[in-house]
């Protein structure tokens, strides 16, 4: 182990906690100051101060992070009520279908003036990156506002996941129409319904199974005696389902989430009735612990010298504000009682993890002897998921609290 | 990220919970549980299943264990009082000094008599891998137990601390000895002296300056309004104090457990008036996910077929018996009120990373054109490490129920 680490890991702690404590003073989430800690950090070799460059790019560090947004998302899948949630099922899966729609058509449109020269299938990839919504930054949002378990919270939350496994397909769609027009075969159809089905099996069976094999799971793991059997089992259930929803090509993060919507208080009589501590209480000191990690890296990772390519700028606002108008239309189709549309189009907007690996993938792949994503506009994809992510929490929180 | 990551660790939880329970039952600490489990899980080979043996060597698991077995020494450190600490200071420092030199006295001895071809270097060198203690199997048994804060706990904590000083002392001096052997130099005194101020000053600074600072940390740290700052300010002390035992040559956990001893219910009061948790309960949840970790890999680290070869183990078996006799003269010298002899002795024991780190260094020094632990040596002693890591739970929890 590199001893170093700690320190990193003790810096990186004791700044989000206080960027935190200062964000939250001005009426801003907390995770804001997470990510500007971040940023403060990541950027400190524009000032010649290169000692915790190796903690940002450190895979230790990295594995601490996605743990951390792996406890948040179950947290925040704990929180929410699924029966609420499925009913406002029907209004997750429209918001969310406007929501990548809209923005593929708006990406296409703008690849296809500003780069006239590329093909089609490179304007349809640009649209697909700016397709599925980074749902990690809005649950956070949420949770720091205590409005989870909210109408609009449901909305954007089911909306968000949704749009992950619709940007899956999507992806899978996209890939496979350049791939086909590079080899001169078409679209592996099969292949497609194979990836859909993989996705939409995971959750059918994770909603369907999920609550009869979780309280037979409790009620067998209440007979154990060791101290922390509530904690542990609900965390291997958390770490499997993230897997699992990893193994059939969906983010790690929605298997966390749909294991947290599954599990249910009243599985836990048995272990509360025995002394345990509820699981909530639990898990908070986890996700102090280690969700800054991921929200502190997030930040570093944002390089403030990108910002001096005027080029890259262009192309970078241009996505950004494709990226923005593009989820609002997602505010005109939200319904149901108490749902606030602004946030609903305000909470889709940011885009992360997901959009980064479309244009990862994007990048490797090659269409007429040069990438799809060439280098400058990976730079600008890259700029646009940063603005996305840094608009966010300070828009959602205003728009949120302005109905109580 | 490797998500395979994610149900390696969801195993290594279950199965460290499962096999922590059955070892409840038959009346033995839950750790010796989680060695087993981790046992069972690095020998799945031996059966030709292959599917875990990517976790096993994995850096990030490693990472995490190494961040449990840090929290579970700060978790010991501050069930430990330091006024009472103290007051068995010359005790524990008479039982560590004779904890060091009887087994490196054996260790030289028998070498001497199994190894008459080597040098009197090569025969130092054993003795001094068999000196230091391992504080992390000791503290975990007597936690389990609950008696870290008892007489004997305080004893032999303190003398294991002591130890891990004395032992790194010793690496030192060898050390110096061979290289000076070889070079034909003598041994430089100055750079032995440095070591020596280093550890000593280290731990005097904690112990004189600790309270001082600490109080006016959480003192400062009790304006910030964000959740959780009690455990993030304790979680950076942690951090920050095992870094610096790095920085100074000593093992990090013997910083995590010093930042615990410095720290005082008292210091937190201004923390859990405005509504923070106990510290206590707050690092709870942490410790029950990263310390099974650091115990089933260190478990899983034990070959079986390690077993089969029997040039080592009777090398190990020589050296096994003269790393337990050795200890058990602490019994003899170990004084105080309620003070359990027999425990102090047991509780010497087990060797684990200093051991290790000593026989690494002695693998990697040469002498005569061969290098002083040569490989068939190298497996004796990490033989050696496994069978006192693995009798001294059920012994010294035999031992501490005879005394009620």
């Amino acid at each position: 182990m590199d001893a170093n680490l700690l320190i990193a890991l003790a810096v990186m702690l004791g700044a989000a906690k206080l960027c935190g404590d200062l964000f939250e003073r001005i009426g801003m989430p907390a995770v804001l100051g997470e990510l500007s800690a971040g940023i403060a950090i990541g950027n400190l070799d524009l000032l010649g101060w290169h000692v915790l460059d190796f903690a940002i790019g450190d895979h230790n560090l990295a594995f601490l992070g996605e743990l951390g947004v792996i406890l948040l998302l179950f947290q925040v899948g704990l929180e929410s009520n699924m029966a609420a949630m499925a009913r406002v099922g029907v209004a997750a899966f429209v918001v969310a279908c406007v929501g990548v729609i809209l923005p593929m058509g708006l990406g296409y449109g703008l690849h296809a003036v500003l780069a006239p020269e590329r093909t089609w299938h490179a304007h349809l990839f640009i649209g697909a990156v700016l397709a599925a919504t980074s749902v990690g930054i809005t649950a956070r949002v949420f949770k720091d506002l205590g409005r989870i378990d909210s109408p609009t919270g449901r909305v954007v939350l089911g909306a968000a996941v949704i749009d992950d496994v619709l940007g899956l397909i999507v992806l899978a769609v996209v890939s496979g129409l350049v791939e086909g027009a590079n080899s001169g075969k078409s679209l592996d159809a099969l292949a497609v319904m194979i990836i859909i089905g993989k996705a939409v099996g995971f959750l059918a069976i994770a909603i369907a199974l999920g609550p009869w094999v979780s309280k037979r799971l409790y009620t067998a793991a209440s007979v154990l005696r060791v101290h922390g059997v509530l904690l542990a089992t609900s965390l291997c259930v958390c770490l499997a389902a993230a897997w699992a929803a990893h193994a059939v090509g969906l983010a790690p993060i929605v298997g966390a989430f749909a294991a947290g919507l599954v599990l249910d208080e009243v599985m836990f009589h048995d272990h509360i009735a025995k002394g345990d501590k509820p699981l909530e209480e639990r898990l908070e000191p986890l996700g102090q612990f280690l969700t800054p990690v991921f929200f502190v890296l997030t930040g570093a990772h944002v390089d403030l010298g990108a910002f001096g390519n005027t080029d890259a700028l262009a192309m970078a606002g241009a996505l950004t504000v494709a990226a923005i108008i593009g989820k609002q239309a997602c505010s005109l189709v939200a319904y149901g009682e108490g749902v606030n549309k602004l946030s609903v189009g305000l909470g889709m907007i940011p885009r992360g993890e997901v959009g980064l690996i479309f244009a990862a993938t994007g990048a490797g792949l090659m269409l007429d002897g040069q990438p799809v994503i060439p280098q400058q506009t990976y730079a600008a994809i890259v700029l646009m998921v940063m603005i996305t992510t840094l608009v966010t929490p300070p828009l959602l929180a205003w728009s949120l609290r302005r109905t109580p």
